[in-house]
């Protein structure tokens, strides 16, 4: 019997794949989002082939954060801790919760009276509105990755370079 | 001023957007993944599109999971709950551990005594060794989408046909 | 020996699949992607899940395109005909040259004395530039389904609802 | 006004970005595919990361390709040249001719009486059944570069380290 794989292409492939890459969050520091002390980031992953990046994101409770939308990415989330909603919608997040929010979703995020830890994959670019519906500031992978760097330097804690991929 | 993003767009974009999607552990039955009572799995999504699927991943304490290589298709895990490791590999996962692990690759899951809990994301296909290295089976998005529908039917669970986006 | 596909997996994708989808740029107008007529193109995928689109881009001669931004994705294109370049950059796409943009990339594509078409993989969204280096407006998967539907609205042709998939 | 790109993040994305790609068919040889001289590529793209690949695909005329499954990924297509169809479906590729095929798909590809040239984005595996339905062999993306790879060597021809990304 010829097996489907054979021994030369597993050894090719040793030879090519990337690195695998492992990290624990014990290892990585939480980074303000913004500067209102509102939320934090522990940087997963930045694979700037695609401008997906991979976080988990903290939020104070009983926060409102800023009305955004997904332009051109979408949004999937793992709920690790605490409860928590996006305005105008029946559901609540709760421990275990997993969500997908379409390109384009534009939404409100509201915590409730506990802290919150959510893993987030995200791409696109994050548009912020203000209360007249302009567009005031956005954030993508470049602008997630300049806080994590900015604040590992601000801190002198060395940058983990593997995230990156 | 013009805004960058026009009301518009705005308008057309929620009338083509897919639908949010939402579904809480808690809802999901957990289906075993193999006859050998050793691993289970919550499906989260299977994304027909790309032959992605995420699931929670259960794995009971002391096992070895069969050798397999994830052919044209990457892994993507979380660790949520319990210790494991890769046969050879010098790492432990623990609570909070993110790992990347490259399409091609060919690993040997091993737990510790502690049952485990991990996020999955994976693509393409897992294709099982037996002791001569030969490929004996397979799974892929298909596969363990029947086996939740399978185990759903059987047990009389009703079949979240919104996971399937 | 047992198959490493069994029939009953077959069966159950072959009922789950999406379904294929084919079109011939035959069958698709030249749709104005500006209001400078300088540029046209044809649908041939909205992927609403990821944001990704896919058209057939068509430039006139001698042209300068706005400076623009690609932020939160790629470029991928296949150059069909006619040769074109990016500013400051020393290549130039002839028929047959395939190039791949980084998420973040920012260009302005001219071309020569001679049509170009192109076929062209887009995420995330295109930023423009005005004189001063300000963001002026943007295009994603959004605007470019509006540019088709309105169009075809506005000259009586049958909107192709299975491009969006 | 605030820009909502700021110049630093520019900056940043400038510094971090993956290179650009460039290359054109002219630069590439024709790599039988299989060893029937029945079909030959020429590769643009080997994306490690998720085991996609890019390739333009030659097929002689009056040819049937082996029947198989798109185990684990999709496939996009593009036509330039040439007619050819899926046995048993209703529709034929011509020149213009865009088509996706779902994840899990089989089929078999004919071309009529003129060479086919197509420009094919493909992840997972191909799975290449025999008359009894069997698998009995498969193509991924180490398969693929392995060809080239070992063409190359063969040939004398300097192997393009550049389409792995």
């Amino acid at each position: 019997m010829t097996n489907i794989i054979d021994e030369a292409v597993i050894q090719l492939a040793e030879r090519f794949q990337l690195p695998e890459r492992v990290v624990n969050i014990e290892e990585l520091p939480w980074v303000p989002f913004t500067d209102h002390e509102s939320c934090y980031f522990k940087p997963l992953r930045f694979d700037l082939n695609t401008g997906t990046w991979i976080y988990l994101f903290r939020i104070k409770s009983n926060q409102v954060l800023g009305k955004h939308r997904h332009t051109g990415g979408s949004v999937i989330g793992y709920n690790i801790q605490g409860r928590w909603r996006y305005e105008d919608r029946s559901w609540v997040a709760t421990p275990g919760t997993f969500v997908f929010e379409p390109p384009g979703d534009i939404h409100t995020l509201i915590t409730e009276d506990e802290e919150v830890v959510t893993l987030f994959i995200l791409s696109g670019a994050l548009q912020y509105f203000d209360d007249d519906n302009q567009i005031t500031s956005q954030d993508d992978i470049y602008t997630v990755l300049k806080k994590y760097r900015n604040y590992c330097t601000h801190h002198g804690i060395a940058i983990r370079e593997d995230l990156i991929y």
